[in-house]
């Protein structure tokens, strides 16, 4: 009896996504000790968690015996109150790719659509095929987003478009122009996810209104992390803003207790350290830098990026691979983006930066 | 535009779980101090955390900033230790809730069937409908699964079964010998889901020896939480033990951080407390002889219940279920479980049930 045989071809024919290597497991391969390995793999926040936030989840632990709040009261209000949006329409999600696999659940089946474009989250062709539907992936242009390419790729069968913006794992951005006119052209029967897991690693003038966009676009729907610049990856929350009728439905596909207390109580306290999240910026502008000068001296082409890692190429990236997890340092291998010659890098605190360049001379020597 | 109308019916028809009122909520409402509410609504154990739990959350909380790890690698092998399966018949679930929802995810689509008993947990119902498939309701029998009846309502569109033992909201308990009958009559390609939310509670001889038997049922999933006798409601873990092949088609659906840093680190903790589930057990043997002789006293019958809550019997539940709240009692109305005569009572600690039944003498006065 094959019992695998008896659920959807489109099931059986899932890959899982396969996340950057935990500092524990890689001990465990080569027999080093946890506090000698950099991990430089997954875009998590070097300087650890907020300092509020690290507050509020000791008051919190008592609390855990009790289910969570189902509603999020406290945190929709702390993010109603941020984002100048009513709480009808947030919805919170165990980490923003929880809140982008909703979105898909409760829009599309087999039969649907979604665009998005190559070297995009590889959350997004997994969202869409654990729906049943189709993804439609539009080449990239200088390995970001081809805005032009993705309009045109839209049929009567889509109901849902993807834009990461910065994009992950390239790090491109696409200017506010161009995106305001992106909305403005996509049919009102599609619905177009932002996903704006970096927008704090940007500076200003460099940032899309999108929250101020919700009214004039009905279709559209912003999401945001906290397992990035927010330091609580290991919490698991993010949130989309949408349309409270949008929001309703994503709501009604969402298992009622998704987001866990202390995540809860985190997530609040860590909307109101603006301290931190200023410490981050700088520690990041500063660890870009240094990699990327080094990578520059080293004559290895990167990717601009605009967020909280940089993607380089090297030639035999599997073997540089190899020989960084020999020696600690954990990246992130690009093969199953079909960038076989490119690794991502994040930008760790000074010394875990230095140490990654270190490794990299002594392997290119 | 009606942006609803673009999500598939099956979609747009669900109506979302209600959970128990949290604390904060009826404080809100009826400006009370938290400290001054009773829940016994969501079956939660009074005990608060196990100690051993407690003490891991503590030393885990500095990993936050980091990704979980996505393989559960220790908390599946301290389930593997404990319940001699292997790491590969492990799923893990944000909560068991979660894992019976992959569950559904993974083997059934639109034209799929699956069957459940009248008056069992209300997330199977809404599991079936989120996949597109069809819900197969057996009425039950004295409150409790007629498992002859939901054989003889197999159809060849049957995917998968869902059994609660001990059943939540009624508390009925099926016989170790009747299941062991009714795994051997159900087909080999139809899954049963074996919900055991409450097995702790059992007393040893009233135990079905389900994980044993996992070599002999292939299609056999055995669902267990940490949100119940083991007191981690909060941070929400669960997990599923089945064969190889199952697991590894359900491992595809989960998102890759379903289960919290934390969830890992505390649960690990508790599988290691067993004073504190003796600890629970007793207190729950006390606590739910309080309340059942005060119901007899009463004349209010209610179902024998083998869990850690217990279902009674009222003229009208809604105006006695206001009458509890604006006292600050919170139990559990069971009108969206088609009981609307019944409460649900979670036992609590000693003041705690005393209090509930200080309020319910004081309404029947």
């Amino acid at each position: 009896m094959d019992l695998q045989a008896l659920a959807p071809a489109y099931i059986r024919s899932i890959d899982p996504y396969v996340p950057g290597k935990p500092v524990a497991e890689l001990a465990r391969e080569i027999g080093l000790a946890e506090s000698d390995i950099v991990k430089l793999a997954s875009n998590e926040n070097p300087l650890g968690l907020p300092p509020k936030a690290r507050a509020a989840l000791e008051s919190a632990v008592a609390g855990l015996v009790r289910y969570p709040d189902g509603n999020g009261y406290d945190l929709k209000a702390a993010i109603a109150a941020k984002f100048g949006v009513g709480t009808d329409s947030i919805v919170l999600g165990n980490g923003s790719g929880d809140l982008l696999a909703l979105v898909a659940r409760a829009f599309l089946a087999p039969g649907d659509s979604a665009v998005f474009s190559e070297y995009a989250f590889a959350g997004y062709p997994l969202a869409v095929q654990m729906a049943g539907a189709r993804s439609i992936e539009v080449k990239a242009r200088d390995y970001g987003h081809d805005l032009d390419a993705m309009l045109a790729a839209i049929e009567p069968s889509t109901r849902l478009v993807f834009v990461a913006n910065p994009n992950n794992p390239t790090g491109t951005l696409i200017k506010p122009g161009e995106l305001l006119e992106f909305l403005e052209a996509v049919p009102p029967n599609v619905l177009v996810l932002l996903d704006e897991a970096y927008v704090e690693f940007l500076p200003p003038e460099s940032k899309f209104d999108s929250v101020g966009q919700l009214a004039a676009f009905p279709n559209l729907i912003v999401s945001r992390t906290f397992s990035k610049a927010y330091g609580l990856a290991g919490l698991r929350v993010g949130f989309g803003l949408m349309h409270p009728s949008v929001a309703d439905l994503v709501n009604r596909v969402r298992a009622p207790f998704n987001v866990n207390s202390l995540a809860q109580a985190a997530a609040c306290a860590a909307l109101d350290d603006d301290e931190f999240i200023a410490r981050t910026i700088k520690l990041n502008q500063e660890g870009m830098k240094a990699i990327t000068d080094a990578l520059a001296r080293l004559d290895l082409p990167y990717i601009r990026s605009w967020a909280n890692f940089v993607t380089f190429h090297v030639g035999d990236a599997k073997l540089l691979n190899e020989h960084l997890l020999e020696n600690g340092v954990i990246v992130r291998p690009l093969a199953s983006y079909r960038m076989p010659n490119s690794l991502r890098v994040s930008i760790g605190l000074p010394h875990e930066n230095a140490r990654f360049i270190e490794v990299l001379d002594a392997a290119l020597d």
